[in-house]
């Protein structure tokens, strides 16, 4: 092992965390430990054993991500027999926006016994949807006063996101938000525990926290608008020193060091988000380049060197991905959802059986049937709302649709529509990125679809008419992480002094690159403008059918119920 | 069996000849026999084994409905030991438009040598559809000449009608046009076999070759302007004495008593068509009552006492259903076929396991689970286009279409959402109907779905807000034609005078009534101006996506081969 050294990245997900040991010079990951969060998602019973949770509630229990550190990092040492003397740097991403109430030691409200019965206590996971009712007012009060962020977020804060949440815990929980000394990112909480040190990163409070480089977060007179014991939430319940990506946050405590195996004093970096993370280790430093992390939904990142107000953006952020960019984010919410939803709900036994038969998956079947078919050739088009539209619509209440059945439609015909859906939702983020004077010239793809399927990507090249790049590792967010790690390092230390020169050497792509196919990019293009005219039609108000159909079925579960 | 006196009748299907046996006092079915057509449907090559038949074709030998009469026939005397002196009639209807060229002797011409080898002189079947080009002259040159005759067809003559098909003949087979002594329907030919009379029934008359009562056929000015060969085609290959339903053909002839059993003299009724003939089977000889025969497609039939113009109607025919009224022929040209689709198509191995498990059909299964689904529950509503739109917008060129998918949407839920969906395609033609002066108190069922699917019938109850009756028998078709059959032996030899008399007698009803659910009725009233708006939206040119959808596929699949 000799003179290399190395970095860790921890990628902490929605069901699990997984760490990856990085060669520093190199970008090679020497290798992977994962663990299977004991507690996962909790969305029906609290651990007490006794309190139900509500529909549309997601928390989780912050020992997992602790557990999480204890199991996977001695694995990383003990499995590649590098020393902990020569692991330089430690990096995380966390999903979010993802938090928790903590007292003043940093320990969550939830370890209390106190609290332990108090749902309100636990970490709400990101994809935790029931603060819609105070997303409403957040919105609904902004609107009023005309507070200039909301252009920043495409006109609407998520529910998803951290004011939503802390406004819900507020209204009906005021005894836990009474006694939360802050409330805190997973993201920062896990670098909290790793240094001692509370370092609120950027990325967090801008996409999620409404922070901006010069406005700050929206005003007291905004929050005293929501709720007036909201008024001081800035000063009261958050750390409003906000530190910028690339940044080191401290180093491995005495007792992290004991946990881990790792050496006090290996620098730690600031938390990161699991999707920005992702972009430099898809060699992404630099403008015009868009990074697709593709899986059961997919993210879209961009940097940009100008502030533009694209319709219906995640969020533009700057310093949010990059510092010295503006990082504009966009996102489809269903992807592999959807494809996953087909196979499992929508394919005949004969497909199974011959995919058994050919010992293929049953995705790989269809992507082999589907592949000869010709764009154009099914008379199918779709809308690939499954699960709303996040990016451009910024409508929950939107869902999917499909026209052009026969009665010898076929299956692999309607995964492909499935597919071609989901490329155009894709191309229209990108010209509406575009029109708004964020160019996108090329684009890079990571995550798990890009490794399945084939067809997949050529369609996205196709209907975008751009070429496409694969990130060489399969785990581009720990591998992320584990670059942040080098830089929180720094050089004198055999890790780099700037994201963009750890990103050179450490993240690769793959050689294949997915190039448009002429004939298929114009059979694509009068494809698209058919899905713009059904996106403009359901999406727009034109026919808001989804939207009534929607309303009838509240009524018709409720009335059931 | 004493003095009872019975009638058979005959229901020449696409794939099989059905024969039943029926008490003409009681209308009880003593004993049914079919016959499965040995060549069948011939769609791919001629029976020389070497002339290959392009996609569009359907062909039928029809030696096939000679087999029938020798096979079924005595299978019923046999069966039953009823004694052929005490059947006094022989009723038979057939599939339509399906059409032969015969010689001067009645013989086809596909019987003799010179053309055994020429496609053009089979039987083109009902759903033969290489016609198109022709429908397409007939109809532009009957726009351009502003004939009357159109308005009493929706606006347009099908492919699948009469005239095309000769057309089609006289163009591409002008040796088979010339050598016919005179093209007849099926429905004839064998009431010409039977008897060695040529009857032209009203029926096929007037539906599908363009003929009226006041008007006759089209002057001899149109077809002249369709090609100048065809200017006397009535004179020269047409019979051109219309005889009105319910009239005696004639009686066996010795060579068919010898072939059937029955004896010489046997009363023979005018030959009707299939849908047609189950209106009286269905028990209504009246106005106000809609008939559906309900199975791969739906025949909306109703009789009224004015001539009206309903748009996108099959056809109206003075006398065409019962003599005395105005018959209004709608349709759906895909209702059981749709769910056929979906069941071999769309539905994962655990629902086929489960159904095996519980030994239903997957039908059954999937009736079970969708009837436990609220109307409007799954948010799902779909357009039922899978086979294009016969009425009221008579558009082969649209296709089906599903909005509302979420990621968790269940294969009952689209079968539910696809049932519907064909109700409210019934419910349109049923509202066009009283728009335009019809009125449609009542329903009157009867086909294969009605006796499958409970869950369907209390849809269409729901949807049309109607009650609707079922038909006591399963082979209304067969029914109705032993029911002409006694009409025409008359009451002198146990028979009846009139077809109301007959009906009153020999067709029944089940005890089973579905009557509307008036909770149901009001959210179903809801989903059925959802389903007006996507109807008229995608079906009447404001979006023409469906149509753009089948120019690029048919491109597509042109550039393939």
């Amino acid at each position: 092992m000799g003179n290399k050294k190395y970095s860790i990245g921890i990628d902490y997900g929605t069901e699990s965390g997984r760490a990856v040991l990085v060669d520093t010079a190199t970008g090679e990951e020497v290798t992977t430990s994962v663990y299977n969060y004991k507690d996962g998602v909790i969305d029906e019973i609290l651990l007490d054993g006794k309190t139900k949770l509500r529909p549309d509630w997601a928390l989780q229990n912050p020992e997992d991500y602790i557990t999480t550190l204890k199991v996977t990092i001695p694995a990383l040492l003990k499995k590649s027999g590098v020393k902990p003397e020569d692991v330089i740097g430690l990096g995380t991403d966390f999903t979010s926006c993802t938090i928790l109430p903590i007292d003043k030691n940093g320990a969550p409200l939830c370890f209390s016994e106190k609290f332990r019965s108090n749902p309100y206590a636990w970490v709400k996971l990101w994809k935790h949807h029931a603060a819609q009712p105070e997303a409403d007012i957040i919105n609904e009060t902004a609107r009023k006063r005309n507070e200039k962020f909301l252009s920043r977020y495409g006109g609407k804060i998520s529910s998803e996101w951290f004011f939503p949440k802390i406004l819900e815990t507020l209204i009906h929980a005021q005894d836990v938000y009474e006694a939360a000394d802050r409330f805190i990112e997973g993201a920062d909480w896990i670098v909290l525990k790793l240094t001692g040190e509370e370092k609120r990163n950027l990325c967090t409070a801008g996409y999620k926290a409404i922070w901006d480089k010069h406005e700050g977060y929206p005003s007291n007179e905004y929050f005293k608008a929501l709720d007036p014991r909201m008024e001081n939430v800035v000063k009261e319940k958050l750390s409003e020193i906000i530190y910028p990506l690339g940044g080191k946050a401290g180093e491995i405590t005495a007792e992290m060091s004991e946990l881990t195996g790792l050496l006090k004093g290996t620098a730690v970096s600031v938390g990161n988000v699991d999707a920005h993370v992702a972009v430099p280790a898809a060699t992404v430093v630099d403008t015009k380049k868009m990074v697709m992390i593709m899986g059961t939904s997919i993210c879209h990142m961009v940097l940009g060197k100008e502030l533009k107000f694209a319709e219906g953006m995640c969020g533009v952020v700057e310093d949010g991905i990059l510092p010295g960019y503006f990082g504009f984010e966009a996102g489809q919410s269903a992807v592999g959802d959807i494809f996953a939803w087909f196979t499992k709900n929508c394919v005949p036994p004969d497909y199974h059986d011959k995919a058994k038969r050919k010992d293929l998956s049953l995705h790989s079947l269809l992507e082999e049937k589907a592949s000869k078919i010709k764009p154009g050739e099914s008379g199918l088009i779709a809308l690939d709302w499954w699960n709303g539209n996040r990016s451009i619509l910024v409508d929950a209440d939107l869902f999917g649709m499909i026209v052009g059945f026969t009665l010898i439609t076929k299956p692999e015909e309607i995964y492909r529509a499935l597919i071609e859906a989901t490329a155009f939702g894709t191309n229209k983020i990108i010209k509406t990125l575009e029109n708004s004077g964020v160019a996108v010239d090329e684009i890079y793809a990571c995550g798990g679809l890009p490794e399945k399927n084939k067809l997949l990507m050529q369609i996205y090249s196709d209907v975008t008419g751009r070429k496409i790049k694969i990130a060489r590792s399969s785990q581009a967010s720990a591998l992320g992480s584990a670059i942040f790690g080098a830089v929180a390092a720094g050089k004198n230390r055999g890790g780099y002094d700037s994201i963009e020169e750890a990103a050179k050497n450490m993240a690769h792509l793959k050689q294949e690159t997915y190039k448009p196919i002429p004939e298929n990019q114009k059979i694509y293009s009068r494809l698209f403008t058919e899905y713009e005219i059904l996106h403009d039609h359901f999406g727009r108000g034109e026919n808001d059918v989804m939207k009534r159909l929607k309303k009838i079925k509240q009524t018709i579960i409720k009335n059931k119920s």
